[in-house]
């Protein structure tokens, strides 16, 4: 470690302010360099504040994703062992479909500050504040058979749920298909897109995003009311990096289960996490409009409405709350 | 048109060498400005023959392929309308990926005089040698869902196999799923890759290798006796832009008419293209080997092989006739 990474690793353990001198002789360096070495790290984008007659605080929740940050947390086996972490990016699934075209690898990660481009499915826009949430987009080679894909954005959602739980005390819902609510407002998404040939899966690319330390405001006025931050339901602020190796570890442990047991042993947890079973449902798919109750899902991640011409399983398509009771 | 193109299509409608002193009349510029136009156009890569006290020859089966070369044969709505013509690349359906992170059209066709890393299924590598051949991708964005996707491999087979027919005397087999043979011996392949989310394709590009002018003696050693090429097969040379021209226009009446009506109205000819129907086959797939009799071929595309156990279909492998006879 150089003295700058050691100053940088002392501040982010303290747990009172550090004075230059202590810096000074911990690691055998003038105050001069401990001062250029702070200088540095406030250039890298680091909050460092000088208390006076105290010493530095590192304020964690603004630090800037990096290698630096993710790694100490990181207890996976391949997923984010390889990485690229951008200050800004026009889309993160964009960069990931470009580093696809020369590259390969099960678990690479790259996740952006910012994208100015950010997408949520259907080509919807994804608002993604610089700093203020994990924008990034996972490439995974699992080893299952095309035809087999689909529940994994339903395995995703469950996994990012749990590593939120793991991290903090809130409790994630999950709307189907791919998106995550805390009370009934939206503070995640996932966008899966698969390459394939008819034999084999060459890579799935899933993007997500996560609104972690914005505030109400935030947010653009149009979607105030419908949007929500891990940071505005939780008492004490959330460390990015911390969670986004939480992030990777459950991603790994769940896919990892899904190539070997397929979608049956989520059905249940997934069940737990989806207010909206049991609910009087309207869904818009690209061919119809079904309405009934949502009773469930299958082995292959359809969601499951019983109408009134009996159980039909969706495959794909919105789905929101009717406002009326169920009437048979 | 400039003189330039006007001397080409002048040599490329003649039957009989034009003289310099008659592309000089019919153009109205000084003999010196033909010689030097005929210099650029060698420059270009065209093959023009100087035959003393009779004239200039182009020797069309080496022309380049160019937007001049294939425009006029073009009779698509869409397919090639957009084109990407290149001197060499690694592999067109690389360029094609990479193209696709920005771009986005429905028939945008990119071809390569030469591929240094042409791929066929499986990852096998594809012998793409300069100028021989139809080396291509085609990105298309048929108007059906994900699911729907796998029959396409052979509703482009037999479009190109219908193209060949078009402009050659040659009857071309199909080999399931995404061959093209001539006498048994391989002319062509086809490399399908989907992109999509769960809703909607994204992509599909269709990689395309025929070859078209090798003699026997342009194989490596190696394919030479599994290899072939419709120029080896054919009395007349083959112009490769009209070719291609032909190619497109077929590619997009199957996709269009598979658009509305499904593999349905295929099969029939598929099967009479596929003299594999009716014998006995070992298909090996990623998790099993099947023997039987290739008995026909369903609405998904999957090939219907009679075995002891039942008629399997199958979705994806590779299928060879069986040495024996059948058993039972």
């Amino acid at each position: 470690m150089t003295p700058k990474q050691q100053i940088l690793e002392t501040l982010r353990n303290a747990s009172a302010p550090i004075s230059g001198e202590q810096l000074s002789t911990q690691l055998s360096i003038s105050r001069t360099m401990v001062w250029k070495h702070i200088q540095s790290l406030l250039d890298e984008g680091y909050d460092i504040e000088a208390i006076r007659k105290k010493g530095y605080v590192l304020n964690k929740l603004q630090e800037p994703l990096s290698e630096n940050t993710l790694t100490p947390y990181l207890e996976t086996e391949t997923y984010a062992r390889q990485l690229m972490i951008l200050e800004s990016c026009s889309s993160t699934q964009k960069v990931a479909k470009e580093w696809l075209v020369t590259n390969s690898f099960d678990g690479m990660l790259i996740v952006s500050e910012e994208q100015t481009e950010g997408k949520g499915r259907l080509n919807r826009s994804w608002n993604s504040t610089k700093g203020k949430g994990l924008w990034m987009s996972w490439v995974i080679k699992p080893a299952i058979l095309p035809h087999e894909a689909p529940p994994i954005t339903l395995v995703a959602a469950l996994a990012i749920a749990h590593a939120i739980e793991q991290i903090t005390t809130l409790q994630v819902d999950i709307k189907w298909p791919n998106d995550l609510l805390i009370d009934g407002k939206k503070v995640g998404g996932i966008l899966t897109e698969l390459q394939s040939t008819p034999e084999q899966i060459e890579a799935i690319i899933l993007g997500i995003g996560l609104n972690v330390n914005h505030q109400q405001e935030d947010f653009e006025e149009s979607i105030q009311k419908i949007a929500t931050s891990l940071a505005i339901h939780h008492e004490t602020p959330i460390y990015r990096s911390q969670l986004l190796a939480e992030i990777a570890l459950q991603l790994e442990v769940a896919i990892r289960q899904f190539e070997k047991e397929g979608f049956a042993p989520f059905r249940e947890r997934w069940i737990r996490h989806s207010p909206m079973i049991g609910q009087h449902v309207t869904a818009q798919t690209v061919r119809e409009t079904i309405q009934g109750v949502a009773v469930g899902i299958n082995e292959y991640g359809a969601l499951l409405v019983e109408t009134s011409q009996g159980v039909i399983p969706l495959f794909s398509g919105d789905v929101t709350l009717s406002k009326r009771k169920l009437d048979f």
